[in-house]
Formats: C-alpha cells, structure tokens, sequence
C-alpha cells in the first residue's frame, strides 16, 4: 500500500473564539451572536421520542451529526440511547475523544486514509459505519486486517432517498457476503435503511407512504440475507419526520432521530400524525440589534450564524419578520403598528430554518435553564467533515 | 460599569480536526472534503485589482471576511494592500493575533463587552470601527477612556445598501460631531460607504446607477461634514463588483473587495464592463466519490463543506452537473452520454456558489501551486463571530 495516500496531517491544538457565556450568568448577559439551547424543552423533547421508541421495543441511536455535542450525546444516552450515529469519521473521532463508546457512521468510507482510521477508533470504541460498494469493503478489510482489530460494517440499503445505497435485495446479500468473508477484522452487522426524502414530506399521509415503501424494501433485503444464511441483527433507520412509523414497522430494530432533540423551522413545518405531539424548540439564535430605523432592525448574525439551505431563521419577537439575510446581518422588519418597540442593544431569540448546518456554525452551545446559563458546551465535532 | 455585561470566557485552546494535506503532496493525494486555493489565480487576482487601484490613486484594504486567513492577508499586503477589512471585531482579533496590524471593521459594535474589546484591540494595532448610532459612540469612548488608548470611527452611510448606516449628511455630520468630541479616546477617520446591494446587479450599467447613486450620497456627506468644519480623511467602500466605478469616483479614497481573491460562481455570473477582464477561480472544492450507480455519483461535501446561500456549487467534470446537496453530500448527474467516467474514490473539483460562507465552514485552506500542495494556511478566523 501507498502511504503516499495517507496525508493526514497531526491533529493540532489551536485557539479557538472564546465562549459567549459563564456559567451561572443570566440570559441577558450572553455575548452575541450566539447558539443557546434550552434544556428544559431538549430534556422533555429526548423524553418524548425515547419514550415511543422504548413502548415499541426499538432502539434508539439519536443521530448526533444535529448536535455534534458530546454532553448532549452523553444526555441521550442516560436517557437509553444505545450509542450515537454519526455522518463523518471525522465527527465519531471527536465524540470518541469525548467519552462516547458505541458510534455508528451512518455514511460510506472511501480510500485507505479513512479506512485506516476507521480500523484505529475500532480498537478503542465499538464502531460500526456503512457500505455500497466492494472497493469500501476490500480496504477496510485491509486495515482492520494491518491494525489487528474488529469494524462492524453495514449494508447501506437505499429504501427511497436515491442517494447512496444498494439498490437492490440482491446487491445487499453480495455485499454482505463480502463483509463477511472479511472476517475476522469485518463483521456484518446489519443493513441502514434510511429515507431522508421521507422526513419533511408535510402531510402524515405522504410520510406513510414513503415510510411503507421502506419497510417493503427492507423486509426483502433481511429475507434474501436469511435465505443466504446471512442473519441481518440490525435494521437501523428513520429520522425525526417519520420515527414513529419505522418504530411500529416490526422490521425496523433501531432509529435514527437527530432533530427531534433541537427543532427548526422545516421540521416544525411538517403536519403531525393524530397520534403525534408536538416536539419543542430547543435551539436559538441569540442576536443583538445593531442598527435601527424606521419599522427596520439589524440583527449582529447573518449567513455565518444561521444555515438557511432550508430557509430563514424566525425571529421570536411580536410584530416583526426576517426580511433577509447577508453573511453577518439578518435584517427584520416590524409586520404593523402594534409591532413591540426594539432599541439598539436589545437582544432576540431566533428559531433556526435548520438546525444541522446551523450548530456546525457555532463553536460553542450555550446551555440555558429558564433565563440563566446552566452550562456552556463545546460543538465537539464541529468542522469534523472528513 | 456593570461588570456582568462582559460574560466573555477565557480564551480557549481546543484540539481542531487536522489538516487534510501535507506540504509538498501532489494533489492527489489531498483528503477529501478539503478546500483548495490555487496559488497561481490568486496572485493574478491580486495583481489585477490591486494594479487598477493603484493606477486610479486609491487605497486597497481588502475585506478579509471572503478568507478570514492572515496568510492570504498578507499577501495583499505585500502587494501593496493598506491593511484589511473584517467584519467582525472577533475577526479583528485573530488576524491581529496573527500579525496583522492595521483593521478596519467594517460594522457597528454594539455593547460595553465588545466596545472593552475594541479599545483594547487598538492598544495593539491601529484599529478603526463603524458607527451609525449615538449609543455606539458613547460606549466606544467609555471603552478607550478606561483603557486609555485611541480609536479610529468612521460614520457608515447608507448609500444604497438600505441595511445598517446613517440615511442622511445632517445625520452623518452629528455622529461625526459626536465622535470628534470623545477626543482624544475618539477620532473621526471617515465615512464608510459601502453599497453591498449593487454588488450582484448582473449588467454593468445596472451596477453604474447604483454606484453614481452611492457616489452622489457620498460626495453630499463629505461636502456637509467640510460645511461642519470636519474634514474627512477616508471614504471606504466597494467590491469585487464594483471596485473600478469607486476607484474612478474621485470621491472614494479607499477600496474594499473581498471575493476578488477567490471568486465564486455568484460573482462570475456577473457581465464585466467593457475595460474589465475576467477575475480567475482561486477556490475549489476538493470532494471525492463515495457512492456511484448509473448516471449519478455522490461526493462527500455537502451543506457542511458549502455555502448555497447564493446557489449550488459548480462540479468541474465534462458532461456532470450539481443536482442536489443534502448535509454531508452533494448528488451529481451525469448530462448525457458523452459524460466523462467516474469511479468511487476519483476526486473533483466544485466552485462554490458563495466563497465567504463557504470559506467559513473549512478550518484549513490547501494552498496549491499546480498539481502540488505549496502551503496549508488555517483559517485563522473562522467562526469569530462576535
């Protein structure tokens, strides 16, 4: 092998922009802008979806690439998550450096670099990621096979997104045969079955269709694996838009979640199942006026502040709207006469359109209990992106 | 003072995720999702607007928040840049740490917590900040009273931009009268003039109305503040679409492009006036394949490694386009049967669709000469948000 192909450089301690928050200080004091999470609404959030999954008799392994947090990770799990997912190595090695012991990586490794890492972090904590391709397959069997240790590897199975994934029942028993025969340092471990395009679909109707679309895939895929005398331990899938459908499928064994901890716009924007309550927002953009006209306020977090490849942010202020956004200036204006005064100075709460990109901007996470800051925590895995 | 209103934390130092490149590796061999900043197109960006600058007898301090990276400073100031432009006094903070030594930020800094900052920073650097409100000042002269150093403010004007700014001379002439009397912890340094809305105006004579406008507003303010008896060393503004139409304004002393440096697909949509030619794209996105099947290959950058605020990113492969992007992947299509092949694991190039956020969201440039990586350059203020 090329080591040529193994540029990683050392991992490098730098200064990073200092926490807009102490301990113990009151909301108003928070430096803007900033992420604040309100740990009244994710405690009651994490109870709800955890609780569901518990009553169907599912797992529940909260996708962490919503948060990158290691102490929001850390709370899921008290409250029975198996382990955590994640999208990037890059992201699992941050969490692992953090204290969490069972990540999977929901996502294809490609070339000798990742898989040599991926083998490294699976001597130090149980790692499973995904795969659709035998090129993945053949090199992390050769470095788990160079590190001497044991990676679980699941079938990506694609149920409806159209993105990565076998296509076929077929595909994933050659695939797991391949895994398998990778043994010792290759195990199979299951198949990801997840349907993105699934989870903002608005109606509840809509969300069921392509949700039983999923579940007709997937069985297919576990009996063409028993048939092969692959037995397939683990279905894992499902996201915050259809969680509950997944949880009552009897082919799914465990969830995948990881908005329902924060919230956003979009996801609020879906329409709920009768048998569905609400999940709350627990994740603001905290934004000062800087600039003040006439009926028009600019906000101190624009672009840099806020994802908004799903839309704007929503200002949490009565009589007033997002009218745009630049790379560090939202501006708002007031909707009427009865808009609430604002002066410079004043700072707002703002519910992001999208709460994923949205804390991959922050560094930090400022966690609040009612109006005071009960801790301030680090975005582990921010920027982790490979 | 109250003290609480300062909740800033101590500065922090935190393992950042590594560098995806050596110095001296062939570009092959550069880890994916990265960020690529061709060397060779930089240096003729540079050369070409700073020359035009030169040549019209106006300063250039390019706004640093289209890289953020004191090493791309550097060069500009080599080549004969005054010193740059940041958007935020956290930006302000990071280069200054990293040796630059003359910033202008190009916002208004609302708050005792960041005025503190501010008249602490222009102890160490020559430092200068905008203003469109009294309480700004005010707070800015208690600052750099108690700290006992001086601050350049330069009024912002609204020209057009219809964001942040004073809207008329009466009002730009009382905000410099307020400054000027908060000597000697104050001194009034200019107007900033800056029309960010004429910018993207596709056609050049479009962008021409919007400019002889701005020019216009410019020319009243600095006529009423001579009236005034306060003479008005700078008016600062411009960018990458605009720059030549300032530069030639007679009334702009200085100018302030950002994006010229690495250009984007958003400002390369622009029709360029007869007497301009084409800036080159310094800025790619380095993804590779990690899930192929006919006719659609995914990439492994997604939302978390582009911008789309302004668009898709472009992917430079004969007969591919961009046709989704979802967190941490970006789908693309191939256009017909002549489409260049792919196989999992090749790697490709994207032009993002908006370089500033984009920049935004890498902690490493990979700075290459060629097919071979010269430098790797952090980006020393990413994130510095407040």
């Amino acid at each position: 092998m090329n080591t040529a192909t193994s540029p990683t450089a050392a991992t490098t301690a730098r200064v990073i922009p200092p926490a807009p928050a102490r301990i113990g200080c009151p909301l108003a004091d928070v430096d803007t802008p900033a992420l604040l999470l309100d740990l009244d609404v994710m405690d009651a959030n994490i109870a709800q979806v955890h609780g569901r999954a518990q009553r169907a008799g599912v797992r529940v392994r909260p996708h962490a690439k919503a948060h990158k947090c290691a102490a929001v990770a850390q709370r899921q799990i008290a409250a029975g998550a198996q382990g955590v997912c994640c999208q990037k190595l890059g992201e699992a090695e941050a969490l692992a450096a953090a204290g969490i012991t069972d990540i999977l990586v929901t996502n294809e490794l490609v070339g000798m670099a990742k898989a040599r890492r991926a083998a490294q972090l699976a001597g130090r904590i149980r790692l499973a990621v995904c795969a659709d391709h035998p090129l993945q397959v053949q090199q992390l069997a050769d470095a788990t096979r160079e590190a001497g240790t044991c990676l679980d590897v699941l079938v990506e199975l694609d149920v409806g997104q159209g993105r990565c994934g076998v296509t076929s029942a077929s595909a994933a028993v050659a695939l797991a045969q391949a895994i398998a025969a990778a043994a010792p340092g290759l195990r199979f471990a299951g198949l990801h079955a997840y349907h993105g395009g699934a989870q903002h679909l608005r109606s509840p109707t809509e969300r069921q269709a392509a949700i039983a679309g999923a579940v007709v895939r997937a069985r297919e895929a576990v009996a063409a694996l028993a048939a092969a005398g692959l037995p397939c331990p683990t279905v894992t899938g499902a996201g915050t838009g259809t969680y509950a459908l997944e949880a009552a499928s009897g082919v799914y064994t465990e969830l995948q979640p990881g908005s329902y901890v924060l919230m956003d716009v979009d996801y609020a924007a879906n329409t709920l199942a009768e048998d569905s309550a609400p999940l709350g927002h627990a994740l603001f953009g905290w934004c000062s006026v800087i600039s003040l006209r006439p009926g028009q306020a600019v906000l101190d977090g624009g672009l840099k502040a806020f994802g908004v490849d799903a839309g704007l942010p929503r200002v949490l202020h009565p009589g007033w709207q997002v009218k745009g956004i630049s790379d560090e200036h939202t501006v708002i204006v007031s909707t009427g006469a009865d808009a609430a005064p604002l002066a410079v100075g004043d700072k707002l709460r703002l519910i992001p359109g999208h709460c994923d990109p949205t804390v991959n901007l922050h560094d930090w996470l400022v966690a609040i209990r009612g109006e005071t800051v009960e801790a301030v925590w680090p975005v582990d895995a921010r920027g982790a992106m490979f």
